[in-house]
């Protein structure tokens, strides 16, 4: 219907109108002056500098390989690719076709007010706080608008932000933006002599006694990542401890990014750094939706602590987004009431996801090894860090352009094998990419047969290369 | 399930586990020191000054009045609160529920690969572009991030934002936030000598020649509204002619907030800035997917433009929520598809809903001038400016404290008739709001009986005071 000149023309005039076309016309003799030539428009309409160069992120890179290349099995980007269980599904549907006509419209811009409620229910005992539903929630875009919102809402010129690598990209443009300076520390793989060759995500450990160094009177936060992307690593008691102290004593505020809280597997626990005496009113905690029930795409997490500091962050969501869905935040709050009601029992999707994850989990680790891989274990997430060094002599890698060895591995790796993953040099700041380098990161919350392919793609482009040497 | 000591203590040693809270309790004695005092705290996570005081605005202060004095009609926030048609609720549902598992999952960033195509197609021929829907479209969390990512995106320290009063107030956050200036230049209500008491939206007038003044090299953008909140203005091809000459002598960039575009009632006619000559290489056009299809609660927005534009805001976006939400996204592209089917034909909800709300307009204009006000007739949208200054001398402000005479007027208006509207002062520079005093914003986007109950109440309530006069 929109094609063609004619309706175009028709379009046009539809705009503005039979009589006002001839002043449109005469409207086209504006006097031009020498601002208006293309150098001078891309010069003044350029991004401003606190943008910086506005570099593209190894998501829209990767997103776009794995469009062009459509590889057989895409183990990159972190979100589920099978059906989340009908009831949270069908809480959307009843949510937006409700009898209440107020359900598709906009809702309170701090959290609508069933799912605050649900929250202080679900999180109230966790933190061992009676949560204020009004003042000390706020739901957000996702967990990524709870990190802008947390980090943008504190964080001055000046500040520094201390961020354990490898670390979610987005923390590092955030804290620039907000004018603070980020301060980084690895955690490094340090393999236990009794446990042989069986690495898993506890031997990624930080350097306690580096880690005070960072500390200093203009540190106004720390991210703690806890259950850890992408290692999986769940943070221990003791490291927790030290942490919780050193806040302590130069007066710094934590960030609990803690979206993957539900996807821990036994026998290890997630703690909260919340609870820890003398943390709770220093303490901002993020969790996610899209992660706790399979649903990425619905995009709502949240952030829960004292009064006063999300505060702080309702003013900068006020200022970029104001308000969030109100069908999703409706259907979120019923499934939360929904797995309230059966939570001590195995039925409870926040207790068997993790369950769920496990077989898959082992099934990867043992399609890795086989491959050549050394796959780090992860006690918790849906990510595996795997060290491609071994395979080094069978995959050349002299064509692939990129800076970081894991870029150019998993590049060609995918272009021999269809298997997308990606690389973790992304995730560690300029200084650290080399402990990232060896790493290939794989995503197992996938379908079985997706990862059976993955499987089979793996193993025999591995034997091929054992044949060929 | 929750409550009671018992099951907190339960709940906490879930958290840390048994042998960890033994150490937690260790833990409990960390060398306190001069840092950990409230007033310490409280003094270094305090908001960063680029925030401001972080005052509350004036939708804050009335859904609270709102929710406090639950008025037997609610003509404040402009939402519909009857269902939208059916074929839009559905379309969530459908793709809630949708076979396809990845609708519940992250899609594009930039835009849902469907929803951007179908806004492709609708706007391509508005604007008289072949819109590329990778390059020049981007899709945010509603019109009002859509604003945040073209002010942050283009304004820099020392750049000057043109800003038209009445105006949404969060233009005014947002230009602080990037460092700029907003310069005001309000519309001021002229009589028509021929019209006699008849004022029309149409009587809001711009000063050329103060417009003219305020653009210098300085000016980075101007913000149009068309048509205007809470006006209902129409801003006339004439107007919108020096404001494109002007934009182009001094190499300005039109930011058209365009949200009502769908809701003009004849014979006016919407006029797109984008369309005129020289300017679709300088304009960002705002639409909203709320306003459009009657789903404020969807908030789903969008900005098209040329593609440099446009890369500029998807750097602010990258950086505040990444990504919007995928089966909100999937259902509005389905709904513009239907629509794009029968979009010539009456039933259309493009065209159908402003035919809809002509009578409720009319209907609310004759009780508010059968009540003493002086409603201005709005020429779009769903808010009318009615004058109260005849009724001054009928209530008593004396014991209202607020600073501006609109502000008492309609709360205690709300207090006798029991019908909310909104101060519009709220939507004036600090030194215009003189303009706004006299005015209450009302809402008609309402169901019939919400607008009978509103006649009502008000018309009882003058009879009452013309009785006791």
């Amino acid at each position: 219907m929109f094609k063609g000149g004619q309706t175009l023309l028709k379009a046009v005039s539809r705009c503005v109108g039979r009589s006002n076309a001839v002043k449109l016309k005469r409207f086209n003799n504006v006097p031009k002056n020498q601002f208006n030539t293309a150098s001078a428009m891309a010069d003044k309409f350029k991004l401003p500098t606190r943008y910086g160069t506005g570099e593209k992120s190894v998501w829209v890179e990767y997103i776009q390989l794995a469009l062009d290349h459509k590889p057989k099995a895409n183990l990159g980007q972190g979100f589920p690719n099978f059906y989340p269980p009908d009831h949270i599904t069908n809480a959307l549907a009843a949510a937006a076709t409700s009898k209440n006509p107020l359900l598709n419209q906009y809702t309170r811009g701090f959290g609508h007010p069933r799912l605050v409620n649900s929250l202080a229910k679900l999180y109230s005992p966790l933190v061992c706080q009676n949560l204020n539903p009004q003042t000390q929630i706020l739901v957000t875009i996702g967990a990524y608008e709870a990190l802008y919102t947390a980090i943008l809402g504190h964080v001055d010129r000046g500040d520094e932000v201390i961020v354990i690598e490898p670390y979610f990209d987005c923390y590092e443009f955030m804290i620039t933006r907000a004018g603070g300076t980020a301060k980084y520390i690895p955690l490094k793989p340090v393999p236990d002599p009794n446990c042989g060759n069986n690495l898993t995500s506890a031997n990624w450990k930080l350097d306690m006694q580096h880690l005070e160094s960072l500390f200093n009177c203009c540190t106004k936060m720390i991210i703690l990542n806890t259950p850890h992307n992408p290692t999986g690593k769940v943070f221990t008691m003791e490291e927790m401890q030290v942490i919780a102290c050193l806040c302590q004593k130069f007066n710094v505020i934590c960030l609990a990014d803690e979206v993957y809280e539900w996807l821990v597997f036994e026998p290890k626990q997630h703690v909260k750094m919340a609870t820890f005496p003398g943390m709770w009113e220093r303490t901002l905690t993020i969790g996610s939706a899209g992660k706790m029930f399979s649903v990425t795409g619905w995009k709502t997490g949240w952030l829960y602590g004292p009064a006063n500091l999300i505060y702080n962050c309702t003013v900068v969501h006020q200022n970029c987004v104001y308000t969030c869905l109100t069908p999703i935040q409706e259907a979120i709050a019923s499934t939360i009431e929904y797995e309230l009601a059966r939570f001590n029992t195995p039925e409870c999707y926040l207790r068997s996801l993790s369950k769920e994850l496990v077989p898959k989990r082992d099934y990867l680790a043992n399609a890795l090894k086989e491959s050549g891989f050394i796959p780090h274990i992860p006690d918790s997430g849906y990510f595996m860090m795997a060290d491609w060094s071994k395979l080094a002599d069978k995959i050349d890698l002299s064509k692939e352009k990129d800076e970081y060895a894991d870029y150019r591995f998993t590049k060609k790796f995918a272009k021999e094998t269809s298997v997308l993953t990606l690389p973790p040099s992304a995730f560690f700041s300029k200084k650290s990419k080399k402990l990232g380098e060896n790493f290939a990161r794989f995503c197992f919350i996938k379908q079985d047969e997706n990862l059976a392919t993955a499987a089979k793609q793996m193993k025999d482009w591995f034997c091929s290369k054992k044949l060929k040497s």
